[in-house]
């Protein structure tokens, strides 16, 4: 096998051999902290090591070993504050397990996440969390197939065919029991503002609201189910749009943190007043939720013990090449609080 | 020079050669799209590559070139979502020069920055830009001077001595702006909630406070000035703790928008009315500021062009390793909001 061969001067492992006069591979074993290595050989090799200043070159090194203990993690979008804790969790855990942890941010673009998967296989990755913001894209998903690499999948939809491990929030139970509160609280016209369906938080948040119209004996309000892009535009948009028609739903569920954000600011440019004339529920446990006046109700998921997740499957996988794909699925809770906890006693009559 | 010698089994450019029946060096000169190759040798080698399906090793060929065309992005708290921003900026720059990023995350735990340099020096990025949450951090800056690679340091200190470029937020002129609307307005005991002066930015907001005063002909509260670390936390309880005593401000500026929503957090916790009996003033311009009832007044700055410039830099430095340090400073803006654009006519009784 070559080693670097210091033809920029530098010290070789051939240089620390040399000085300690013992073979190379004797000088690899000692550095690759090999059990059957004797004391005295370590000492030896060491000296050597110390007294000519050598650097082991730790990219070599993996080039040569084929592990590098270095996890890529694909951030779909970045500006999705949400994604700081899977971040985290995911972090946390990686580092526990001695492994670093590299991230790209693709913007919500697909292709861009097509690059980074490249980049981190270039730079030598020995497994992927992927955390992109479409599934489903072709190009990402033929990216993936035809890897090497164990990669894991969060809160979207693995690529069919693909032994994968992926773990989900269940997002269908905490919108249920959203909407489940709602229509307790005396609201039939309820309007769910979310994602387009080949995304799975966006199809299972729109089972979950299906659901809980039907165990209550209702139709669910299909024209009030608004799909588009999770951005601010867009909730903005629809709650003008849904709040000046005439027959306006009495409560909106926001889809997502930055839908809500929207949502919020179309409620601004009504005289509509959130808590007292519309029932708002958002998701996620931000800042704007939490401390908006009055507090913004939500459906709620552990993203840190989600990342946590992702990363001990993918390590799974890495110490195990065997091993069968998992898919583990974390609870989503509805906390309720002043922006819906009123009863719904219909329309007041506005000018 | 070293070439991936195939030890397990897969094709070499010494296959391709073979094939080929061509030197290694034209190979060579072909896959590097090295200029001095004629259209025959190119087609010749090109069809040896694809007969043989060769991938060329990335790696390889970085750690021969020594060029891997990709920057390093040490995030000192990706919790923080103004860093969302930051990154954006210099992604796009990277982008539009040629260059991949990879990120990484180190919760404000300087032993992770060091962890996190390492961690990219091992996987050969060309250069890197540092955006810490501590500077001043001794093994940080020891790191940083030992190192080969170019780097960019933001909105925090450089070490000193090193030839860095750095790129810093005008955090003086903002601070100095708002504190002196809120005089305007009637205010004389005004609180700074801001973090320790060994951090650049903190260390200019007090000084943009203090010069306000002064102007003013007023002495600066300097009891009022409160130095902590950046949180939450931090933001509410010394909220709490100066709208408890006797002698209280009538207005809080909230250093970073962490603490702000501690701040806001810790005057809910009281019987103060945010733009009534109480002026406030945050840092940027993000969901809770702006969708607060009230609207919160802010000092903003660019941060998306704050990343641009930072990556600018470096790449300056990466392509002239002789070009020398240079700083940018990017103005920060006072944007008044309902929170404090009311004239304070001293303290209402209350029980």
């Amino acid at each position: 096998m070559p080693f670097t061969n210091g033809a920029d001067g530098s010290v070789t492992m051939r240089d620390v051999a040399r000085k300690a006069r013992v073979s190379l591979a004797s000088v690899s074993r000692v550095l690759s902290k090999h059990p059957d290595v004797s004391e005295a050989m370590q000492r030896r090799v060491l000296a050597a090591v110390k007294s000519l200043d050598f650097a082991p070159d730790f990219l070599a090194q993996s080039l040569r070993r084929g592990v590098t203990h270095t996890i890529g993690f694909l951030i779909g979008d970045i500006s999705n504050p949400v994604y700081a804790d899977v971040i985290r969790g995911a972090e946390d855990f990686a580092r526990s397990k001695g492994y670093g942890m590299m991230l790209t941010n693709s913007e919500a673009d697909p292709h861009l996440d097509a690059e980074h998967l490249r980049l981190f296989l270039q730079r030598r990755v020995d497994g992927i969390i992927v955390s992109t913001v479409e599934s489903g894209s072709a190009e990402i998903a033929r990216e993936l197939l035809e890897q090497v690499v164990p990669y894991v999948v969060v809160d979207r939809d693995a690529p069919q065919g693909a032994r994968v491990s992926t773990v989900f929030g269940d997002h269908a139970s905490g919108t249920r029991a959203a909407t489940a509160h709602l229509i307790g609280h005396g609201h039939e016209s309820i309007s769910l503002i979310s994602g387009y369906e080949h995304l799975k938080p966006a199809r299972e948040r729109i089972r979950g609201f299906r659901e809980a119209f039907e165990a209550a004996g209702l139709k669910p309000p299909e024209e009030l189910i608004r799909r588009g892009s999770l951005t601010p535009e867009f909730g903005r948009e629809e709650t003008f749009r849904l709040l000046n028609q005439a027959d306006r739903p009495s409560a909106i569920i926001a889809g997502n943190n930055r839908v809500l954000a929207g949502v919020v600011e179309g409620v601004h440019q009504t005289d509509f007043q959130v808590g007292v004339d519309l029932a708002l529920v958002g998701y996620d446990n931000l800042d704007l939720a939490r401390l908006y006046r009055p507090p913004i109700s939500v459906v709620v998921r552990d993203q840190y013990r989600m990342g946590q997740i992702a990363c001990e499957l993918l390590i799974e996988r890495l110490s195990d090449p065997e091993a069968p794909a998992r898919s583990v699925t974390l609870p989503t809770h509805f906390v309720p609080r002043a922006s819906s906890d009123f009863v719904w006693k219909g329309r007041r009559k506005r000018s």
